[in-house]
C-alpha cells in the first residue's frame, strides 16, 4: 500500500472538515498514558534529555559546515548546549535548488502521503517535543504538549489538506471544443499548478512548532523545497519534525533536502541573507512587525506573515461578571501574556459594567481582576504551570518597568516560585489602568503579562478605540462581554471591519488565546498584525502558480 | 422573481464552466443579424454617432465638477468630442464610501443578481460598444465587437462566478461541538466574508473593457465598491459599460455609486490620486511597467496587475511550414501587433526549421514569414480589417524608427489604405534579425507590430532565452512549432516554469494572441508581465478577508 492510500481517508476528512468547520482533530490532545500509553512520557523526557549536551544528528547532514548552539532553558537558565549541524547560504540553496528539480514532479497524492506520513513520525515523539518546547520557550507542559504536538500537527495536516485541495480544483487536462459554424475547433488543454521556488520558514522563538508548520506544510505539499530557519532561542521542537520529515521523505526515495534545516546564532543571523536570495520565493514568518514588514517588502517574494497586534477586550454586560473576570484572568496568565492571541488592552466604560444584580463599576470589576489574578498566580497546583516561565529575559524588564507607562499600576508584577524548576525566569500579570486619551500608552503591543484597564466614555467609544487599534496596529484576537444584542451586533460588524475575529461572552473552559485547527481560522491577514491566514485559501494558492499549455486535437 | 432566481441557472453553469475549462460562452460572439438581429448593427452605429459632440449624460452624476474629453478615433485622427461628468477624488472617494456601507451587506445571491442583469444591459449595447472600441483603440470591426462586447462580458461572469463560489466555500455559521470527557464545548460561530474596502480599476487604451470589466465586477461581487478610472484616450466603451451597472444597481434599488467613473485628462491624470488615498485598498491596473511596479509597491494595498512583456515564439519542427507561417503572420498583424498576446521574439535556429521535406533554413523561413505577411497586409479585403489602426501616434514612431535598434531590417514598415476611413493611422509589421548574443535588442517589449527574428545556435539555446526572457521581462504567451515529443516536453516544462502558457503547433483559425473565457487563464501572474490571472481562485479571494466571530452555545 502506498501512503496515498494508507492517508486517503484521513486527508479526506480533513478536507471535508476544513469546509464544515466543525470540531476535527486528528491527533489526540490529551497527553494521557490512555491514549498514548504508559510509557510516552517517560520516554518523551527522556529522549530529550539525551539530545543535551551532544550533536544533533538525526539531520544526516554530510559535512556540516559548523556546529551551532544557542538555546537556554526558561526553566533551568542554562544553556541546553545541543549543537546542530549549519550549513551556508550557498550550500542551503544549492541543496534546495537541486531538491526542487524532483520535489515539484512528484504528484500532489505522493506529497501528500509522505508529508502525512511525516505527521505520524512527529507523533511518535509528541512528548519528546513538549520537553523541548518547555525547555526552550518556557510553556507549561500541557500547553507545550499540545500547542507544539497535537494542535500543530493538525495545523500542518490542515495546509496538506487545503493544498491538496486547490491542487485539484481544475483539471489535469480536458479537450476545449467550440463549434465554429461549419466545423469545430477542438483543443487539448492541460493545466499544471507549477511551484513558485524555494520556500523560507522563520520562526518565533514562543511558539516553535505550531507557528512554523503551517507555511512548512503548505509549500511542501504545493511542491516547493522549504528551508526552515527556527529561532536560535528555539531550535529543537522544530529540529525534531524537520527531521522526522527528512526521514520520511529518505524512507520513501526522496531527497531529504527537500526540507532542510537552517540553524543560525544569535551572532550570525542569516535570516536576511536567504529571505534576499533570488532562488527564494516564498517566505513564511513569525514575529516582530519591524522585521515583518521589511519581509513583506521585499519585491518578487510571496510573504505570508504573522506579527504583533494589540488584542482588546471590550466589556459591556454580563450575566455573571465574576466568572467574566475569572475567565480573563486566565486569558492574560496562560503562559504569562507570551501568546499572540492574548488580550492586553481592556476597554471598561467609566460607568461599569452592566449585570443582573446592577453596574458593576470600573474599580469594583478592576478589583475582581486582580483577584482572580491573584488567586491563580497564589495556587500553587496551578499557577505556576498556567503562567510557564518567561522565554526572553527582556519580557521581565518590560513587565518591571511597566511604571514608566505612565499610568496607575493597580499590580506590580513580581516572581513566583515553580516547584519543578526553582531557577525558572517568572513574572505574574501587571495591571494597569489608563485613560481613553492617553492613547500612546496602549497603542502598541507590550509583549509578555501586562493588562492594561482602559477607562472609556461609553460602548462606542470602546467599540471605536478597538477597532482603531486593530486596523492601525493590528489584532489577532478580541473578546467582548454584552448581553445586548444590539451592542452585540455593532461589536461584531465593527470589529469584522477591522479583520478582527471576535470571541463572545467566553466563560467556563474556553479561552480567547485558544484557537481550534479546522475551525478557527488563525489570524486573518486583513490588518497589520500579519498577511496570511491558518487556512484560507489563500494562504496555498499563493504558493505555485497556474499555467496551462494547449494544441490543436490531433485524433 | 428576483435577479438571483433570473439568473442562477447561468452563474451555476458558469461555476461549472469554470472548473471543466471545456468550451464556453455566455455571450454569442458572433455579429451577425442570425443572431443579434437585423438592426442591431445599424442601431449600435447610430448610437455611437448620437454621443459624438455631446455630454455623455447617462451616468446621472449629480452636478458634475467638470466636464473632461480627450478621445481621438485613431480611424479618424479627429477628437470625438464627447464629454464625460467628472467629479473630484474627494467626491469619488466620499460617494464610495457611503455606497460601501449598503453594498458590503448585499448578500452575495442579490449582488449576483444584480451584476448578472448588468451584463444583459452590456449586452444590448454591444454593437455601440464595438464602434466606441474602433474609435478609440483603433481595432477592427470584428475585434471590437467581439473583444469588447461577448468576450468581455463572458470575462465579467466569469469573475462573477469565481467570486460567488469562494464567498460561499465557507459556511455562514456552524456549531463546533468539541468532546472533552465528561462534558462538551460547544461555540457557534459565524463566518463573514468582509470586502476589503474601495476598489480602483485602472483602463488602458487599447482594451478599454475586456481588461478592466474582470477587476470590476471581481471587486464587486465580493462587496467592494468600484471606482473605474479608464485611459483618457479611451473612455466611451467602459463608460456605457458602467452606466449599464449603475442603471441596474438603481432600478434594483441599489446606490448607483456602487460604481462610480472616474474619467480624467491626460493634462491632469488622477490616477495617483485614487491610488493612494487610503480608502483605496484594491487595485485592477491594465498598462505599463513602469506605472503597474509603482503600484504594486504602494503599502496596504492589494494590487492586480497586467503589465508588459516579452512573448516568444520557439521554432523547431513542424509539418507544414507554410502553414505555420500563414498562422504567424496573422497572429503579428492582428490588431498591429498591439495585443499583450502578441509575438515578438521568434527564436529559429540557425541551422533552420525541421520538416518532412528537410531543413527550412532561417532566411527561407523568414522570407515565408515575410511573404505571408505582405499576402495579408496587401490583400485590402483582409488587410485593413485584420490590422486595424495604430491607437497611439507614438507606437508609429517606434515602429517607424525601428531600425535604430541596430538588426537588418528584412521587412519595413509602411502605411496602408483603409478603404472606409481615409485618415486612419495605419502601420504594417516591420520584421527584423537580431543574434541571440545581442539580447539587449531582444529583451524588452516593443509595444506594436514588429517581429524579431533570433537566430540561435539551437533549440536548447532557443528555449532557454524564451525562458529568460519570460522570467526577467515576463511573458504572456508563447507559441512553440515541434514535431518532437521530447523538444516538446522540455519546452513545456522550461516555459511553465517561467509561468507562462505555450500554445503548440496552431495553424489554421486559431492563433496565440487569443485567449477562451472559462477555459484559458489570461496571464498566470507568475512573472513580470503582470502578478494577476482571469481568472483563478487568488483573483477573486484577495478581495475580501475572511473573519469568524463566536459565542459559546446557549440552547
Amino acid at each position: 500500500m502506498n501512503l496515498y492510500d494508507k492517508h486517503q481517508e484521513l486527508l479526506e476528512k480533513a478536507i471535508k472538515a476544513l469546509h464544515e468547520r466543525v470540531f476535527y482533530a486528528a491527533f489526540p490532545e490529551y497527553p494521557g498514558s490512555s491514549v498514548y500509553g504508559e510509557e510516552a512520557d517517560k520516554k518523551g523526557r527522556g529522549d530529550f534529555k539525551a539530545h543535551l549536551n551532544t550533536n544533533f544528528e538525526e539531520m544526516h547532514t554530510d559535512e556540516p559546515e559548523s556546529w551551532v548552539s544557542d538555546e537556554v532553558s526558561p526553566y533551568l537558565q542554562e544553556p541546553l548546549n545541543i549543537k546542530y549541524p549549519a550549513l551556508s547560504v550557498d550550500t542551503l540553496i544549492s541543496n534546495a535548488k537541486k531538491a526542487r528539480e524532483s520535489w515539484r514532479k512528484v504528484i500532489p497524492e505522493d506529497r501528500a502521503g509522505v508529508l502525512i506520513e511525516s505527521l505520524f513520525g512527529m507523533q511518535n515523539r509528541f512528548f519528546e517535543i513538549a520537553y523541548a518546547t518547555m525547555h526552550t520557550t518556557g510553556q507549561g507542559y500541557m500547553m507545550a504538549f499540545q500547542a507544539s504536538g497535537p494542535h500543530a500537527a493538525d495545523r500542518a495536516l490542515e495546509a496538506v489538506a487545503a493544498g491538496f485541495e486547490e491542487l485539484k480544483r481544475f483539471p489535469a487536462q480536458t479537450r476545449w471544443d467550440k463549434p465554429m459554424g461549419k466545423y469545430n475547433l477542438v483543443i487539448d488543454k492541460t493545466w499544471h499548478a507549477v511551484p513558485k521556488g524555494i520556500g523560507l520558514v522563520v520562526g518565533c522563538s514562543t511558539f516553535p512548532t505550531w507557528n512554523s508548520v503551517p507555511g512548512l506544510y503548505a509549500s511542501l505539499i504545493t511542491g516547493n523545497p522549504v528551508i526552515v530557519k527556527p529561532h536560535p532561542g528555539a531550535v529543537l521542537p522544530i529540529a525534531i519534525v524537520v527531521s522526522e520529515i527528512r526521514d520520511a521523505l529518505r524512507e520513501n526515495g526522496m531527497d531529504p533536502d527537500i526540507c532542510q534545516l537552517a540553524p543560525d546564532t544569535f551572532d550570525h543571523l542569516i535570516t536576511k541573507d536567504l529571505a534576499e536570495n533570488p532562488a527564494v520565493k516564498l517566505i513564511d514568518y513569525t514575529g516582530g512587525s519591524v522585521f515583518g514588514n521589511y519581509l513583506e517588502e521585499l519585491r518578487s517574494k510571496t510573504v505570508f506573515t504573522e506579527k504583533t497586534g494589540v488584542n482588546s477586550v471590550i466589556l459591556h454586560s454580563a450575566q455573571n461578571i465574576d466568572k467574566v473576570a475569572a475567565n480573563l484572568a486566565f486569558s492574560i496568565c496562560l503562559y504569562s501574556g507570551q501568546m499572540c492571541t492574548a488580550p492586553q488592552n481592556f476597554y471598561i466604560p467609566d460607568s461599569g459594567i452592566s449585570t443582573p444584580e446592577g453596574q458593576v463599576s470600573f474599580d469594583d470589576f478592576a478589583a475582581k481582576l486582580i483577584e482572580q489574578i491573584n488567586g491563580l498566580v497564589d495556587n500553587p497546583k496551578a499557577g505556576p504551570f498556567v503562567l510557564g516561565a518567561i522565554q526572553n529575559a527582556r519580557t521581565c524588564d518590560r513587565v518591571n518597568g511597566i511604571s514608566k507607562l505612565g499610568g496607575k499600576v493597580l499590580l506590580e508584577s513580581r516572581e513566583i516560585e515553580n516547584p519543578m524548576f526553582p531557577k525558572a525566569r517568572t513574572a505574574t500579570p501587571a495591571v494597569v489602568v489608563v485613560e481613553a486619551s492617553d492613547k500612546d500608552k496602549y497603542s502598541e503591543e507590550l509583549f509578555g503579562p501586562i493588562a492594561l484597564l482602559i477607562r472609556t466614555g461609553s460602548i462606542e467609544e470602546s467599540v471605536a478605540l478597538a477597532r482603531e487599534m486593530a486596523e492601525n496596529h493590528g489584532a489577532i484576537s478580541c473578546g467582548a462581554y454584552t448581553t445586548d444584542p444590539d451592542v452585540r451586533e455593532m461589536i461584531a460588524e465593527e470589529m469584522s471591519l477591522a479583520a478582527t475575529p471576535v470571541s463572545f461572552n467566553l466563560v467556563g473552559g474556553i479561552y480567547m488565546n485558544q484557537n481550534a485547527s479546522f475551525s478557527d481560522f488563525h489570524v486573518t491577514g486583513g490588518n497589520p498584525s500579519g498577511n496570511a491566514s491558518f487556512t484560507n485559501p489563500e494562504y496555498v494558492i499563493k504558493r505555485f502558480t497556474w499555467v496551462g499549455h494547449r494544441e490543436p486535437a490531433t485524433v
